[in-house]
């Protein structure tokens, strides 16, 4: 299947290319969810797209800003985590943070693009620098930016390490009894913790 | 280059196969940590040997049994965590286990094995089970053995979330702060989270 120029009745053109984008974006996500960052190609995501290569590079340029634009869309959720931490009492910060997270990734659906990205990250450079920027700047920088402390940074760093090793040794690994645990009981532990690395002095 | 009946001058047969070995298993390292789990084949590491496929499967058998003996090696500076951990005051076991695992992740040498089998494991469905096969009953059950606690194991499983998740954001990740941030002051704030999830009631 090529589709250069698309065309639905009853559609205006804006609409539609939306929609093409959309679709290119599902697809690079599922790709990149499959095969990784290093074994997908444009021309893949294009075939699982049903558009020309070129209709992709149009709308997103080179693989690794397709990338990018993939994953920003698979963060969008975890997104939400610096509101999450600014909107209640400082004392119950880290219990927010880690419901939120957890929120996130133990949802089948939201799971599934954060883990593609991961599984990009720690195999491929580019990745990993896109994936840096974006946890980096929009995510952690965000969330130190609320606790108004020297060193927030590290600290929110340090938390966000418990907080993903957690669900790496949980959703990725598969780690017993941690897999089978009831999630209350993993946030009932990892909450004080990234508290303490949060706000203790 | 093949070698199906190795033999050098001056050595006995015993040694000579023991090198053999030791230099599959070398090359297998550097194979599964190059290209992961799933690019990595059987006549790749005998090429990379200098040796015989067959060779290979002789000593090993399958890519999986090659890939368990490539990371118990790898593993092995890993395994002498529960020691660091018995051997001392309770109320330190979290400095302990801390230093000890950074001091792997901090040298490069033994660092590259573990991400090799890291990056594998987080890609490859085998390559997990291999890895949860070791982490879990070589090294964490043998330190929630010290602990003498009932949830001992999930206890050893969210420290080690901690100390891994900290090493994946500095070595694989490489956030900044945490990447560059002088050693002894992540053990500072790393070790005494440790020490809640080992010990706390």
């Amino acid at each position: 299947m090529s589709e250069t120029a698309p065309r639905r009745r009853g559609r205006p053109p804006r609409t539609e290319s939306a929609d093409t984008r959309d679709r290119i974006l599902a697809a690079a996500r599922e790709e990149f969810s499959a095969r990784g960052y290093e074994k997908t190609s444009v021309r893949g995501i294009a075939k699982a797209a049903g558009v020309d290569s070129a209709l992709v590079h149009h709308y997103f340029g080179t693989k690794e800003q397709v990338f990018e634009a993939a994953i920003e869309i698979a963060f969008a959720p975890a997104l939400h985590a610096p509101a999450a931490v600014a909107d209640g009492p400082v004392a119950e910060v880290g219990e927010r943070l880690t419901r939120f997270v957890f929120g996130v990734w133990d949802n089948p659906t939201t799971r599934a693009p954060l883990l593609a990205i991961f599984r990009s990250a720690v195999t491929n450079e580019t990745a990993a620098a896109v994936f840096r920027r974006l946890v980096a700047t929009q995510l952690l920088r965000r969330v130190a930016a609320q606790l108004n402390l020297p060193d927030a940074e590290l600290r929110a760093e340090l938390a966000a390490a418990q907080i993903v090793g957690t669900a790496l040794m949980r959703y990725v690994i598969k780690l017993e009894p941690l897999a089978s645990a009831d999630l209350e009981q993993i946030i009932a532990r990892v909450a004080p913790v990234v508290q303490i690395h949060l706000t203790q002095p």
